[in-house]
């Protein structure tokens, strides 16, 4: 399935901003519509000039491209956008520098194998005065982020909690949104974390979420006048929720998540959602 | 500097397997050339049309491109091919498949962390009867191949020994070294491994490599006419070691290794050779 594949009148975006994108699926979507105008926004008509980066699944594998390039002038970007990669599972990530020069090094997301699955992780927000808390062992930061940092005590403590794979996985995911709480105490934390299997959205200030399936009908992207036909070459049984810092389109009804909460996805459907649970 | 930067007269490669190249250099350099001529033999000319994948570094930072498909057909090979991306430090794996299936998380190379920085890793051979022995706690392959579940039992093997980074990393790389004859007694153990900084090359069957420095002159690729001019736009500065199964060039002098031996490069130059030490 195509995420969206009708594109008519492009015009120049505004500068709505769009930090983070995540995507959950039942069949192997590509993203690539979602993902161009993201890229659009790194940079220049957005203010999230510091690096780009996108991780698909496929299998149990993924693959990553990255740039600390502003992703409108990045030649990988240009690369990826012409490349219709499938997958059930997507996060990306627009950067806008705080903590952390500007290097590949400190670009989101942010994957390390944990029980012989490869997670990946970004984040939207600033956490202070978390050095003396976060103190992570086992999984250790490459770059100098306050994010990744965060990702890697994220991962340390539920290797603590769970030394094995337990055999169920949303007590895991339950488990990762109490000690989100502790982070969301050191400042905003907004993120999405995925083992390629399920997708986790954890809000602090500012996520959007939607889930599409049959009737599949027209959408328009915000800010331009983009339109977009989710029926063709959809099939009944397509499910595909779009997670996005802001919303991404305009006739569509997208939920805004509130503080604290979290919602689990897995094969294209919310399976858990902490404000109705 | 580029690695290699005058082409002429290209006529098509002839069968000369080359599974692994690495690459070693003071200074960012391009590896595009060689890339391209491994490409080429991944199904087209040569039998390795199982996956391919590449590694580069860039400050502590790194990026993969990988795909299960043969190079030759790879969209993602292409894109590579024409973004010269300059490294210090580079791993690359083209696959004939044995043991695993054809599949994205089988594909080398395969990436850790471990003291905070990314560790990646390419093994050419097979291993036998090593489910018994290969049993690693922290790190998980996410794969089924022989080659990353050797990749994690010896990582795992450096964490129990060193629990946290030593000051010598000399010795760090010969301790790995002393695991690798453990592998080497389970098969054929030709392996890369780097962590951004180090380059280290183990060679059970078959590794050859060069250094290049100045006074730089041109070379000749084996098997083809393709004519290559080292002089320009080096400085007389410029380092690079290159480790590939096969030497790439007919005209220069390739070392050859022996079984069991293990060579350490660090910024183009050679720092350790265990057949002189």
């Amino acid at each position: 399935m195509f995420e969206f594949f009708i594109v008519k009148n492009r015009k120049p975006l505004l500068s709505v901003m769009c930090e983070l994108l995540g995507m959950s699926a039942n069949v192997p979507t590509d993203i690539c519509f979602s993902f161009c105008g993201l890229l659009e926004r790194g940079g220049r008509t957005g203010p999230h000039k510091d690096g780009w980066g996108i991780t698909f699944y496929e299998g149990k594998g993924c693959r990553s491209f990255k740039d600390p390039l502003p992703s409108c002038d990045s030649e990988i970007a240009r690369l990826v956008r012409s490349y219709p990669i499938k997958s059930r599972a997507v996060i990306s990530h627009i950067r806008q520098a705080n903590r952390g020069k500007v290097s590949l090094e400190n670009t989101h997301p942010f994957i390390r194998e944990m029980w012989g699955r490869h997670w990946t992780y970004a984040h939207n927000g600033q956490l202070s005065n978390y050095k003396s808390l976060l103190k992570p062992e086992i999984y250790q930061p490459v770059g100098n982020t306050d994010s990744e940092l965060a990702f890697c005590w994220l991962m340390d403590q539920v290797r603590q909690k769970y030394p094995t794979k337990p055999k169920n996985m949303q007590t895991v995911f339950r488990f990762i949104a109490k000690q989100a709480e502790t982070l969301r105490g050191l400042g905003v934390f907004n993120m999405l974390l995925s083992d390629g299997v399920y997708l986790m959205a954890y809000c602090t200030s500012k996520l959007h979420w939607i889930t599409r399936r049959a009737p599949f009908g027209k959408a328009t992207l915000i800010d331009t006048d983009w339109v977009i036909d989710f029926q063709e070459e959809t099939t009944p049984d397509d499910i595909v929720s779009v997670i996005a810092t802001e919303p991404l389109t305009g006739d569509e009804t997208w939920q805004k998540m509130g503080t604290g909460e979290f919602l689990l996805f897995k094969q294209g459907e919310l399976i858990f959602n902490s404000a109705k649970a």
